[in-house]
Formats: C-alpha cells, sequence, structure tokens
C-alpha cells in the first residue's frame, strides 16, 4: 500500500503541479504580494449584481485563465474537484457549471485548497487521470454575510478577527510537466478543544493544525524547507509555535501562516491576518510556487487549515471543530 | 490511464463493498422496505435536543454499527469520506470529530452517496488504502428547515415535491473481502435547464441523470442488470424515461428510482417520493445490495443524483444546478 507512516499517503509517481493562476481583490492587491498575481479585481462585483455570482466569476475566470495560458482544452482535463466556503459550495457549483467539467465538489472550508490537491493527486498516481484541476475561491463580503453579519451594519471587528480574502486559485495537476511534484498527503482527523467564538478562528483551527503537521511529519521523516499553514492567522500561528515549543520540537525558524503573509497586518488593518480558502490558495500560487520555481526552497509542506464552523451548530451550542489536511511538495 | 470512454474511471482490481449498516426513521420504517433496515428509530430526536445533533448520531452510529458488526477497529480504517445537506456538511463534520477517522469532506447534494463511493473506490484501486468507510445521512426536518420552511408553519406541501428521507447508512469498501466489487465510476458534469422551483427538484436533477447515464453507458457498454437513479422520484423518473425513449434507447425496462422504492407513494402521504443523501444511500444498503448478494441481479447501475440548490442563489435569481454521479457495481 502507498502509505507511509499511519496517516500519510505516498504518491510514488510524478504528480506535477504545472501551472496555478490566481486572482485577488482590491485589498489584496494593495498587499505584500501585490506583484506576484496574475489579476487584481479592484471591484468587489467584478460587473455582477451580488457577491456570490462575484466569486463564482473569480473561480470561473481562474480556470479559463489557467487553460487559455497553457493552450488546454476542456477535453484534455479529466476532473475538476473544488469547494468553498458557501453554503452548498454555490460558487463551486454554478463555476462548474459553466466549465462543464465532470466535478467533484468537496467541503473543507479554509482547508478546501489542500483538499483538492490531495485528492487530485491521489487520483492522477492512481492512473486514473492525467490532468486535473483545483480550484477553490472566497469573497470577504459573501463570507461574512453568510457566517456573521450583514456588512451594512459595520459592526466592530475583535482583534482576534481575520480578513477573509477575497480571491480564487486554480492549479493545474498533471501527470507529466515540470515544476514542483506532490509527494506525499494527510489528511487530517479533527480537532476540536471546544472553541466557540466564530471571531478566534485561529484558536480554533491551531491545534488541527498542530495534530496534522505532527502526523505528517512523524510519518514521513522529511526535513522540509519551510512549513506553511493556511490562515491561523497571528492568534493561531502563535498557538502552533507554542504547541511545538512544549513538545520539544520548535519548528519557529522555517514557520510560515498564509494568513499572516498576504497582508501587511500592521498597516492593512486586518488585525489577526488573512482567512477563507483564497487565502492559503491564492498565497500557494502567487508565492510559495514561485519560491519552489525559483529554488529558494526545495521542500514544502503546504497545510491548509479549515474550521468548520456552522453558525446553526454555534446557536445550538456546539464548538468550532478545526481540520488541516498537510501537501507535502517538493522541487 | 484507467478510463474507459470519455468520463469513465475503470477499477481494474478489487474494490469490495463489504458490508453496509443502514439507519433510518418512523416513516421509512413503515414503507416497503421496513424489513430490510439495519435499525429504525421512532424518534425524531433520538434523545438529542435538535434536529441537526440527531443527524449527526444517524451518522456516528451507523459507523460504529459497521465497525462493530464486522470486528473493525480505527486503526484498521485508512479514511472517512462523507457529506450531507446541511450547510457546512455539519453532520458529517461533527460525526467525523467524534469518529476520530482521517476525514475528507465531500459535498453533491444527494448525489453524495455515489460521489463518496466513487472517490473512496478510486483511492483503493491507486494503491492508497485498504478500507475506507463512505457515509451520508439527510433527516426530513434538518432539510426541510434549512432548503424550505419552518415545519412548524406546517405550510401545504406541492405535489411535485419530494420528502426528504431521515436515514444513513455506512459503507465499509475493501481492497479484500467478498461480495459485489465497484468496477466503473463517472463522475457527472452539471447539467442545468432552468428549473428554479425548490418544490420539483425531480425535474431539476432528471437531464443530469440522463446525461451522466447515457455517457456511463456508452463509455462502458455494460448491459446492466439494474439501473437505478438517486431521488428522482415520480416526476423525474418520468422524465428521464421520456429523454430515453426519444432517443431511441429506452430502458424503461430496468429504470427504477430509490425515491420512488423507499416509501409507499399512494399510502404514505410523500407526493412524488422520497429524496435526501439519505434516500439512495439507505435503498442502496437495504435493498440493491442485498438483490446483489441474493444473485438476483449481477449488474447494477447506482446512479445518485443530486440538486446543488443554493437557497441565496434562488433569492439571487438563479437556476438550480443537477449533477449525478454513476456508479457501476458487478456481483
Amino acid at each position: 500500500m502507498k502509505k507511509v507512516g499511519k496517516q500519510t499517503f505516498n504518491i510514488k509517481g510524478d504528480v506535477f503541479i504545472n501551472d496555478i493562476f490566481t486572482i485577488v481583490g482590491k485589498k489584496e492587491g494593495e498587499g505584500p504580494l501585490k506583484d506576484n498575481f496574475d489579476l487584481i479585481v479592484e471591484d468587489d462585483l467584478w460587473g455582477e449584481d451580488t457577491w456570490e455570482k462575484c466569486e463564482l466569476k473569480f473561480q470561473k475566470e481562474a480556470v479559463k485563465h489557467l487553460m487559455d495560458r497553457n493552450g488546454l482544452s476542456k477535453d484534455g482535463i479529466d476532473l475538476l474537484i473544488s469547494g468553498d466556503l458557501l453554503n452548498q459550495i454555490a460558487s463551486s457549483s454554478f463555476a462548474a457549471r459553466d466549465l462543464q467539467l465532470p466535478y467533484v465538489g468537496v467541503y473543507g472550508a479554509c482547508s478546501t485548497m489542500a483538499l483538492t490537491l490531495g485528492l487530485g493527486a491521489l487520483i492522477i498516481d492512481g492512473g486514473f487521470a492525467d490532468n486535473i484541476m483545483c480550484v477553490t475561491s472566497s469573497h470577504f463580503c459573501s463570507a461574512e454575510r453568510q457566517y456573521r453579519l450583514p456588512l451594512e451594519m459595520g459592526g466592530q471587528r475583535h482583534m482576534s478577527a481575520q480578513w477573509t480574502v477575497t480571491g480564487s486559485a486554480a492549479v493545474w495537476l498533471s501527470k507529466s510537466g515540470q515544476g514542483p511534484r506532490i509527494k506525499n498527503v494527510t489528511f487530517g482527523k479533527i480537532t476540536d478543544l471546544g472553541v466557540k467564538d466564530a471571531n478566534n478562528m485561529g484558536a480554533a483551527m491551531a491545534p488541527a493544525a498542530y495534530d496534522s503537521l505532527k502526523q505528517h511529519m512523524d510519518d514521513t521523516g522529511i526535513d522540509y524547507d519551510l512549513i506553511v499553514t493556511g490562515d491561523l492567522g497571528t492568534v493561531g500561528k502563535s498557538i502552533v509555535n507554542k504547541m511545538f515549543n512544549e513538545n520539544g520540537k520548535s519548528i519557529e525558524d522555517k514557520y510560515d501562516d498564509c494568513g499572516t503573509i498576504i497582508y501587511d497586518i500592521e498597516k492593512q488593518d486586518v488585525h489577526a491576518g488573512g482567512s477563507g480558502c483564497g487565502c492559503s490558495a491564492t498565497v500557494l500560487g502567487a508565492f510559495l510556487y514561485k519560491k519552489l520555481l525559483n529554488n529558494e526552497i526545495n521542500k514544502l509542506l503546504f497545510t491548509s487549515t479549515g474550521a468548520l464552523h456552522s453558525p446553526t451548530a454555534t446557536l445550538q451550542g456546539e464548538s468550532i471543530p478545526g481540520i488541516a489536511h498537510c501537501i507535502g511538495i517538493e522541487m
């Protein structure tokens, strides 16, 4: 069986991350990675009449641009795997309708980018597909009104709250090609230490990130050049560091979090940092992937983190379960 | 590549459906399959204080019973793949938290059972896992209040409306074992002919069912003994028959729909029949799987159908996209 350790699937053949196309909104386009995104959309509606329709346009355009840039046709793509934060993963479903590709919808909240990459890698390495599109998105406005409060209310934001990234990335996984390859995949277990505060997702997700990261490193024994989590922000990142330090295995010198990379946290008024499916997705495409291509790093442990927050369950007294999926990538 | 035709993944090795455990509610337990379910729960709360918590208990108990009946331990299960109808697939996420298994969450509305089986089959045949749990659920009360109207309102139901099945099935897929095997998997494309009526899901899903069924049969050329769709009900089933007849390839003599199998449509006041993720899941476990085991049929084309209905998108003027995933099973 192609499995190492307890919980990690080992990719024996080649699964290349052949190309990634990123689209972000205005705020992300003013952040530290502004010169690295493929497309920056200044208008939060992008010509649509609702934020939800704008978000699905992000997904659709990301895939179309990726196909155009690489001369790919629909017939050459075996599968589309996508998901997002909205109820019924509406952005993904409607984008899939317009793209007319065989479609697998997933839900992993902000862990979606790693979840789609993991499934895609397994399906290609299993010999079933040559080319798979892995896609996710989030939009500040559609997420905020679904999960928290109407934006029109203008409520005060908590200091532990994060800013949902408006953005989408489409990743082209392929059996043949060039560039970084996915080598190991760990699908996480849910960890829930009882956080009930929808304004502190970093704390809700951090224990899951620790659990999956530790499991992946124990399983593979690989010494990564860079370890990144998806969207823990400043609060969650410090908890992960603390958990590793307390267990005598500090990762501080090579660990970062996409939620702290995508914005200038001091100047952009984002409080604890970025979040949302689009956070780790666009940082992977615009920043981490390029570090691999430029040989700045050779081994990347990319770990998207998800708070499986159900507003209904929270109203019923439940806490917020966290999950993290790890993708080991090597140049 | 292990692919036949345009869109169908071919399972070369053995992927056995080793066992299925089904749990249903009172109404389903009074229907034609009443003697076939593993467990019937009379109380729509099952001792919990909300319908949502009851639904996650259905999932959790289905998996636990399945593990107990087969002497399976957590360590022997490589992956849990599950999804449901609730926002953030809350039943699946909370059940996964309590089960503490590596977890892949999917969203395919009522197509979920086939979606999880398809992914599970690919992952096992790809050499990554020996044992996978595929699980889904739905609950009449939690679905009705999320997608339509408060039950307390006592609104009149449309004649084209279907009754969401209260039920869950857990399926144990395995590399080794006995019984029926999954042989071919077709993940569907989205088909949307513009139906906007949340009380006529059968019509919204039928064109997708036709598209995937036709594609699967064209790809594989297999002459199935029985073809079943997931939850088209009487309205959708007649549309599928009409579409095949109009194209000169009638399947009427060997085609049925789980939504018309699970209830006595005349006597149980369910209007157009059953629906929900639990519909095709429990009919597979309690009825179709047993037909295969008893050699009443040898080749089954199991096709769960999903209406990717987003209430938010509907309010914004959008239609309801349909999808169908096909699982070719042989004894």
